[in-house]
Order: C-alpha cells, then sequence, then structure tokens
C-alpha cells in the first residue's frame, strides 16, 4: 500500500484552491464532492465511483449527490475533468515557469515523479489507474481519458522537439519515441512504487530518465 | 479498441492445452470457465468478473459457476493462476529455450511484446491490467497479483545479472535498474497500443529496448 503522508495537506490543497468568495454553496460541495471523488477513483477505480459509494466516503446522502450528478457517467466525467485540473496545477504549470527546451522537458519529468511521490492521489497517478481500467470499457469516459492522455504525450512530444530544435538535444533524436520513453519510466515507477510500496523506484526513474537524456545530448 | 484478430485461435489453444484424456468433466468445464475468465478480466478486470457476468459470458447457470468457485475472491484468485500459466507458456518457456545471457533476456522482452501485439489475452497483458486495478485493494489477490509481478522483475533482474556476468553487458550494468527499465517500455507498449490501438507501439517499444540494451553493451 501507498503510504498516505500528506494525505491531510492534500486534501486541504484541493479544498483551498476551490472556495473562492466568488463561488456559490452549489459549487462548493460540487468541488468537495469531487475531491473526494478523485483519490476514490485513482485507489478503487473509476467504476467502483457510484453514487453509493461516493455517500458512504462524503457522508451526503444519494438524494442530495444525485442533485449534482444525475448519473454515473457524469460523475466519472466530472471526475476526471476535476483530476485533470489537479494534474496541469501539480505537473504542468510549475514546468512552464521554466525556459523552454531541456530543462522544461526535465522539469516536467521530475515534477511528475514528484507528483506521484507525495501522493497528490492517494491511489497514486489518477490518469495511470484510469487508463489502464478504461482502455477496454467503450463511451465517453475511455474517449476523455484517451483524449487527455494523447495530450500529455503531445506535450512531451513538442517539449522534446523544441529541445531538439534549439541544440540541446542530439538531432538524431525522434521526439515522439523519446516522449514514449519518459513516459514508460513514470508510469513504470507510478506502478512499482504502489504495487511494492518501495521508494526506490523514485531513485530507479530519476536515474532511468536522466540516463536517457544524457545519453541523446549533441555530440560535443 | 484492440483488434481481436485471433480470438478464436488463442480461446482455441487455451483449451486444447486444458483438455486431455486424464482431465474429469468437471476439470475441462472449470478449464473452460477459466479461459473466458482471463479475457474478460483482462478487458473490464478482475473486481468486475462476478458469478453473474461470468454466467452472462458462458451461458452456464450461476448455481453451475458456484460449484466450481464457492466465491468472487476464490474466483478472482483461480482467473489469475490461470493467467499466469498462459503467461508462463507464452513468453517464459519460449525464451527458455535461448541460451543464457543476453540472448535470453532479449527473447523474454520480445516474447513479452508478441504476446500482446498477439492479443493472447483480448484487453492486453492481464497482469497490466490487474496491477493496476488492485494495487489499492487489500487482500489476497493484491498480495498473488504482486508476487507474480515481484517474481516477474525478479526474472529479468536475474538474466541481466547472468548478461552481465558472462561479459555480454557492461560491469557498470545494475541489474535490477535494467529490468525496471525494461519491464517499463513493455509496460508503456502495452498501454499504448490499448488505448490508441496503433501499432507504432511496438515498434517504439522494440526500438526502446534495442538501445537501452546496446548502450550497456561492454566498451571494446
Amino acid at each position: 500500500m501507498r503510504p498516505r503522508f500528506d494525505q491531510d495537506r492534500s486534501e486541504a490543497g484541493v479544498m483551498d484552491k476551490s472556495t473562492t468568495d466568488t463561488t456559490t454553496k452549489g459549487e462548493r460541495t460540487r468541488a468537495s464532492i469531487l475531491a473526494t471523488a478523485v483519490h476514490l477513483a485513482s485507489t478503487e477505480g473509476l467504476e467502483a465511483l457510484t453514487i453509493g459509494r461516493l455517500a458512504e466516503k462524503t457522508g451526503m446522502s444519494k438524494g442530495g449527490l444525485f442533485a449534482h450528478f444525475g448519473s454515473k457517467e457524469d460523475l466519472q466525467l466530472a471526475t476526471v475533468e476535476h483530476a485533470r485540473e489537479i494534474f496541469i496545477r501539480e505537473v504542468i504549470q510549475p514546468s512552464m515557469e521554466k525556459p523552454e527546451g531541456l530543462h522544461r522537458l526535465m522539469a516536467t519529468c521530475m515534477a511528475w515523479l514528484s507528483y506521484v511521490e507525495r501522493s497528490v492521489f492517494h491511489g497514486g497517478c489518477f490518469f495511470a489507474a484510469c487508463s489502464a481500467e478504461f482502455d477496454g470499457r467503450p463511451g465517453k469516459v475511455r474517449d476523455r481519458i484517451a483524449e487527455i492522455m494523447k495530450v500529455w504525450l503531445e506535450r512531451l512530444t513538442q517539449m522534446s522537439r523544441e529541445a531538439k530544435a534549439s541544440g540541446e538535444l542530439s538531432t538524431q533524436v525522434e521526439p515522439r519515441q523519446l516522449a514514449f520513453e519518459l513516459n514508460a519510466i513514470a508510469m513504470a515507477c507510478n506502478w512499482e512504487y504502489g504495487l511494492f510500496a518501495d521508494r526506490a523506484a523514485f531513485k530507479r526513474a530519476r536515474v532511468a530518465m536522466e540516463k536517457l537524456l544524457a545519453a541523446r545530448l549533441p555530440k560535443s
């Protein structure tokens, strides 16, 4: 099992960002439900995210939950969007502050590992869990998850392309191939840590990413 | 969605191996149920593997299924063991015929990619799907899956160690690190193919594995 060392902190963080003065009580309740839903889905799966299970976890009535989410699919889709916002805030935004090219690419990879290590979602990466769960379940939820994962891989590809264009990576680098390899390391880290609760996975992932990029620097 | 080009072949294959003259009718029925269960679990998940869902898929009565598997957990555990047998037959055994060392390591990796490409399980790698699903669900099923995955990683580590000992890989190679990296590529291939149904994932995985190993050959 993953240690949940920052459970309170991360939940508080989610709430802080969602409760500004301009939100209504309904919006705050919805955000609070989704803050529970993303952790539950990352641990038990999006399919286990029933109105009943969520009522149990939030202490709200099923009727109250139905008022916010008409169907299980609506709830799943809203949970995916909420998880996406958290992912952008935790992984994408901090690395966009770095200069374009190799620095930004490295920062994105390291932010991803940190997001898993800090248990931003209690069950590990929300998207790793839900994409593995939904790849064989046709429908809107699967399509939306696949779309978000495609954007993620395109982002890694684009950053690799920029690092190559600026001469920071070798002209031999194939950006989409590098995106595949970096994503593979990140996903495997999340998988090993989730299964064996061994923090050595993070060290292995960092070593693998550094070696991978070091081997793709321009020949001097 | 993954193309199911060899659905009939692989199901027939599973049945052929399980129905020898010495098996009883009960054993044959059990094997036939499990042959359906492994595909269902690889696509929809082990948690979706209820006696009801399996009755629907096999055309058997719920009562008949209960006679073979007393509980959902027993059914899940039996399905994991059946999937393990198929994995050993499809990935481990063919590569054990290769000479110890780098050849065996490469053969294992290529057999793994081939096993996913041939849709031996209709939903992709059974263990990739079920380990991602169960990492946050404590219990016997999770423990058994984690144990099988540990043996898999130890096998990759041991083969890397042998290739290093025989001088086929550099003395700088850290076998457990290499196992992490090879497994990462394999898992990512299964993930990309499952999500985008794009066979380019196999090419990317083969290129990644070959480059990874080529960079770890002894300096001549």
